[in-house]
């Protein structure tokens, strides 16, 4: 292909990563972007901190810019909906003209699953979600309108957690609701030190809570919820802020024949094809491989999506780049902590659980870097396959796990790495150090040469 | 053997390490530790911290306390030197008495490089080292006394920067003496963030100068230093603080027949054996293997002399660990910044040199967690040798650069695995694949089906 014809159907970061990599490695590549919104680059993951006015400006949420995509060569038409794709013809048919392609690439991104509460209108008042910059905009002119006091967080995964503090910077008084019996189904031990920090801001968590009833009266919510086995309850609050999750969109894939995965998203290869010749597909709506084995797993976040992205851009025009691993390495600031997680449910339940903390009370350095979590295990081989951890060091830790995970290392392995340490940052003992020394405490093995043999 | 004999030559963060480790692992071991001065697990690494003020108490700079160890069930004999060691007959002789072993572990440690300046008394006032809390008693002593308002600090390796961090800290006007032409042999992009660092604090370094002569007169020091191709130059201080640097101490071992390495330390191998049977050694005095198929390497650093003390702790008593790599890997805080390296500096004048730089100049996370740096690759196979980093992350970036050298990946393959990001904290794009572009761009290597080829 001297001239590659590269068409993309979405312009988040999956998107865009994907076109801007095939047009930097094949200048010669015709590369077309189709967005079906009116906004690009948006930065999704910078919205918890707009609402909460961290950023100031709404024009900072810009990634990429037009100037910059139209300088690298990028053709971007919006509001532009693709209707079908045709794989066999290679042709993708829009509002507007068909057009053909050499190659496709899709990456048309994740939807909010849908609401419980058929009965309120979206544009309720009051009545919140944060998927979009234009959600975002109605939050920041409800709270300006309306002068909310109390708020409800239905939802406490990892955006239910970002809404709840942003809010609560706002000055709202802030109440998570949580089916599950952990926030972000994480490990107790680590639910708990996220627990500390939001009460100390003034957020209450309420879990194992399912919320049954939702109706507004006179300006404000009446919530009814049921904890296990109790007596259901109601209260009103002032706005109700959903997050209950998204779910992958893979509508256009399907209905084109491509296979899809467990979650309903499409499945790709470590390359990023689809099941369909010449498609790519990129972004929270794709299902990965499985490292451990398994079946394909959704892993929606921003990193993967670019990452991704990159792959599908740079294979799209001739390469055969793989991604990484996909184990969901992922970081959120909460307040004055980091909360790092990597691995998904399914892996750290079948995992050995090894709880571990670092950091010092004693001076001069105490607290500087402390922090609590629980890596976990490969049951046979003892591979690292998860970590969960809160506090100064976290991402940190999640990045250096995720890495030992994609290279299959043990923990005992990670524990005799060379890894450096100067006193006021951090302790001579690294923290995945302690944990290897709780794990051998643990540990049923005998040891060497030991007593327990 | 049921209930060993280890005896363990030297009190610092390696001998402590491996006789705590080889007690827990085998509980009916006899551990005895020998220190020649009255101090033991001193914190060396924190003796700057003290010095500048950071760290208030002199007792906060004990890492295990006494009864600790005896707790722990290690003995220890303080201001108890060892004169000779008989590999063959397994006996060490003391001033007092001689002892029997059936393992030995030897972790001497190192000292200070011989000064130039023999006419200077060591304890001159005003004339300083940083080696032992004594020294570092010293200096404050000097500090109350005299009241210098200036000093000139001879060398510009890590601890000479951190000395002249400290001493600035205390109010002295700073200035650095470097025979290289740049610190701590570091990569002129690298010294350079170092440079900018240390103007803005008010220190002033002065690189590719050897300081030829230096007296002492009323009261004060005249230091003359040439410059290359310049005239020598005389200048007056109210101080001297001497950082040339330490080279280890192996005399016992070598004087038993040990094997040593070309730096003078002990040759151990990655199971911490020495050549003589039933001796192990760690810390700074030891040479170490070169995952790079050269030489043995001297590494002295405290996270490596803990290491390889846990290693020979268990393996004296009969268990069979391999330390990692030992890389290097160390991080040195410099006012708000962090100096991250990793790699010795044959491995850096052998490699490709990638420069890169991360953070954004855009709000509204500007600068937060900004930072510059080069990564170092193998010419051939492109895996990584090293790096060198100064800014908010660099010891974040040290320890994955470490992991990935220890597991033979490259630049590539580094930059597609799965990295944590949230906005506040990091960028979507990582600095490690920030790099991997940067070495696209100047690698001559055709890009995939681009007009490059």
């Amino acid at each position: 292909m001297n001239q590659p014809r590269v068409l993309v159907i979405g312009a988040g970061a999956a998107g865009l990563a994907a076109a801007t990599r095939a047009k930097r490695v094949h200048p010669e590549a015709a590369v077309t972007v189709f967005e079906s919104g009116r906004e690009f680059s948006r930065g999704t993951c910078s919205l918890p901190y707009y609402l909460s006015g961290e950023i100031e400006h709404r024009e900072y949420l810009q990634g990429v810019s037009a100037q910059e995509l139209a300088e690298a060569g990028v053709e971007l038409h919006l509001e532009t909906q693709v209707l079908e794709i045709h794989p066999h013809q290679r042709r993708v048919i829009t509002a507007g003209p068909t057009l053909s392609y050499d190659r496709l690439i899709v990456a048309t991104g994740s939807r909010p699953r849908a609401t419980p509460f058929t009965d309120l209108a979206a544009d309720l008042p009051g009545f919140w979600k944060l998927k979009t910059l234009a959600d975002a905009d109605k939050i920041l002119a409800d709270l300006r309108a309306l002068g909310p006091r109390s708020v409800a967080v239905v939802g406490g995964g990892y955006v239910g957690l970002e809404v709840a503090e942003a809010l609560r910077e706002r000055g709202l008084h802030v109440t998570l609701f949580q089916r599950n019996s952990t926030v972000a189904r994480l490990h107790p031990r680590v639910d708990q030190l996220v627990e500390e920090t939001f009460r100390r801001a003034g957020i209450e968590i309420r879990r194992s809570v399912e919320v049954e009833a939702l109706t507004r009266e006179q300006g404000s919510f009446s919530l009814s919820s049921r904890a296990l086995d109790k007596k259901p309850q109601t209260e009103r609050f002032d706005a109700v802020a959903l997050a209950h999750g998204i779910e992958p969109d893979a509508r256009l894939l399907e209905r084109a024949g491509a296979r899809l995965g467990p979650a309903g998203g499409v499945v790709v290869s470590a390359r990023g094809e689809t099941s369909l010749s010449n498609v790519y597909a990129c972004g929270d709506g794709v299902e990965l491989p499985n490292v451990w084995g398994g079946t394909p797993r959704w892993v929606p976040l921003a990193t993967t999506a670019a990452r991704l992205g990159r792959v599908c851009g740079e294979n799209a025009v001739g390469g055969s780049l793989r991604i990484g691993s996909c184990q969901g390495a992922l970081t959120v600031r909460l307040f004055d902590g980091q909360l790092g997680s990597l691995g998904l449910p399914e892996d750290w339940a079948e995992s050995i659980e090894v709880p571990f903390h670092w950091g010092s009370d004693r001076p001069p350095f105490a607290r500087r870097r402390g922090g609590g979590g629980v890596i976990f295990l490969d049951r046979r081989s003892e591979k690292i396959r998860g970590l969960q951890a809160f506090g100064a060091e976290a991402s940190h830790l999640v990045d250096l796990a995720s890495l030992a995970c994609e290279q299959g290392m043990t923990l005992e392995e990670l524990s005799l790495q060379d890894f450096s340490y100067t006193p006021p940052l951090s302790s001579l003992w690294h923290p995945l150090y302690l944990a290897y020394r709780t794990r051998r405490k643990l540990s049923s093995r005998p040891q060497v040469g030991g007593v327990r043999q």
